[in-house]
């Protein structure tokens, strides 16, 4: 018989204690209090180094009524299983997504995908706010088109519940029926043991870490989630809680902790969703984070094809890029359209690790056939335009 | 009535000559010597400023039977034409593709879609040269799995002609049926006139220009696929024929003669193209391009998805990675694969233009979410992999 494969705890004599809490840090002492949920005991344990990767928390405001059945957080697997088994149970019919970021797209998209009528409430004035507005618009636009009731400049104020169970999301300006309501309303730094431990934190009670994911407190490490990231074009701490940067940081804070060397040189804020056919996707800084540098920026932006105009499967491509008046310097770029437009974002993200100027986008030796490109690439038309305000 | 809108040529004033041919350049005196092809007659012309842009000829070998009825070219426009008249008028049953590079991967494609049977004659060991061999083979795979005849490591020798028509293509090997012949036999530059006129020329006798585009004959400016390009990798000059280059080329030279300033920093050899489902992209140099420099390199390769396993629509994507010894500067980038991934070169394309080393390729900020990519991008991966041999 074959033996069963070692696992990596194995391996590695890793001591893996599943229905423990770890409620304190003493960082003094080097030790942490844990709390066992099925012996329901607490003892301390010590420890030489410690890292902390707590994750991120959904934000969840203090509404009337939120803690009501019907009313879904997707943060966690769990979450996902529960969400699953009401659709399944219950077959609801309408549904209120609260939020038009990331998760607020890609929840309205799946619920539409099973046939429910859909609205969405965004405080904002367009959705995806990490696009600027002009951008933003054209999600905005994508939702609407396909039937989404889009309710855009509008709080939620409360919730009708009976019986311990959602009715209908109260906005400021009226109230929606609701079977069932998703909360997309971001995440934040699940840091408060951090906190509680005096470990430093920073924006948004970010942990704060150097480039080897060291926290300010001796002997704890950091990863994820839970901290700050250097922002490469600001070059400042802001927040970011994505799959991509938590998982180089972990690798980094892992090497690190292992007795090698790495250091992580921070991230250019790249991100990608899309609503059906509608992808969109943004790196750098959009005018919002310029403006509130105080830098001064000029914008490039053109509407494109994928394609060349005579090759059949070509999609609309939107392509906006910001840049530094006087030095040039690429600080931002967004790409809203359809079926193989957004994934662009890569050339710009990585341009921006560069600290590329518009004129070194200029000729930039992009791949080019027509089943793929034209000749001259939209973000590169897109620099051309921008070098005209600088 | 609308007025007609002034055309380029008129609003500029540019004295525009068709189906007349430049024939000769007196580069001392700076007059041309231009044949008038419909009143046959011949006459010099001055100038202040020459600009050469003479493109690239197909490579024709001189060998028995070449210039027989069915055997085409698709080099121009009318060679187009003429090809769809080909096919409708005669309507061919089977095709021999001769030469397994960028055009002869594109007319299989055209014609296997028309329905002919397509044989295809390769001299190298794999179809797609200007790939690494291990990489080539993936796309050899993808032809002969589409029910194309490949032989490869095949030399043409002749063709079979009756009454002014091919019948079939004669190699080292055996002798091939056929109804049409394509020639995809590659291109070089169309620099006869620059030669003739003591205008250097370099490799493959590519007319020679610096950053401005300017040969180096005083007064004579060239652009496109008529010069020798620089190697921003290697350094070394080099000949590519393709429209991107082309393009960025003749935006400089325009500029420079306009009076304005502008420089070319060379390119990276970027290409792409596909057959059927099955794209394939590089940049950079390959391994043979790299052993040409002596230079010594660490290979990274991966076999991946185009997105998580979980996510419908995925496809399969080898990378391949190839860096510099010691330094772990990125010397270039392969992909194979299915629907999406080739066009994910670009982000290599980038890295070598910024002459990024290994190590700050593995924490490139790109874009990630399910339908679109994984967490880890194939390319970083692989990256990570040429790491340990640097």
């Amino acid at each position: 018989m074959a033996r069963k494969p070692e696992t990596f705890r194995e391996k590695h004599n890793i001591d893996v204690r599943t229905r423990h809490e770890v409620i304190g840090i003493d960082t003094d002492a080097r030790k942490v209090q844990v709390r066992d949920l099925e012996a329901k005991k607490e003892f301390w344990e010590p420890y030489d180094q410690l890292m902390i990767a707590t994750g991120a928390r959904p934000i969840r405001p203090p509404i009337d009524g939120i803690d009501a059945g019907g009313i879904l957080d997707v943060n966690t697997l769990g979450q996902g299983i529960h969400f699953k088994k009401v659709m399944d149970e219950s077959a609801p019919k309408k549904a209120v997504v609260v939020g038009g970021g990331y998760i607020g797209l890609e929840m309205a998209e799946a619920l539409k995908m099973r046939g429910l009528d859909v609205s969405l409430v965004e405080m904002a004035a367009q959705v995806m706010g990490t696009l600027d507005p002009d951008m933003g618009e054209q999600v905005s636009d994508a939702l609407m088109e396909d039937g989404v009731h889009l309710y855009r400049k509008e709080t939620v104020k409360g919730f009708d519940v009976d019986n311990g169970q959602v009715r209908g999301v109260v906005t400021d300006q009226r109230t929606l029926p609701a079977d069932i309501v998703v909360l997309g309303l971001g995440v934040g730094p699940n840091s408060g043991l951090a906190k509680d431990a005096a470990i430093p934190v920073g924006v948004k009670d970010g942990i704060k870490v150097n480039e080897l994911q060291q926290t300010e407190t001796d002997g704890v490490w950091s990863a994820g989630d839970c901290v700050q990231t250097h922002h490469i074009v600001s070059r400042r701490p802001f927040y970011v809680a994505l799959g991509t940067v938590a998982n180089k940081q972990g690798r980094v804070a892992g090497i690190n902790l292992g007795g090698g060397y790495a250091t992580f040189p921070g991230a250019v804020g790249t991100a990608i969703t899309k609503y059906m056919e509608t992808e969109c996707s943004r790196t750098g800084l959009s005018e919002r984070e310029i403006d509130a540098l105080g830098w001064q920026y000029a914008v490039g932006k053109i509407d494109a094809a994928t394609l060349p105009h005579y090759y059949p499967g070509s999609a609309p491509i939107t392509v906006k890029v910001l840049a530094e008046k006087g030095s040039g310097k690429l600080l931002g770029a967004q790409i809203v359209g359809g079926k193989g437009s957004a994934k662009r974002i890569d050339v710009a993200a990585t341009a921006l690790h560069a600290g590329f100027t518009l004129d070194e986008m200029l000729y930039l030796d992009l791949s080019y056939a027509p089943p793929f490109a034209g000749v001259w690439d939209p973000m590169v038309i897109a620099a051309r335009k921008a070098l005209k305000g600088i």
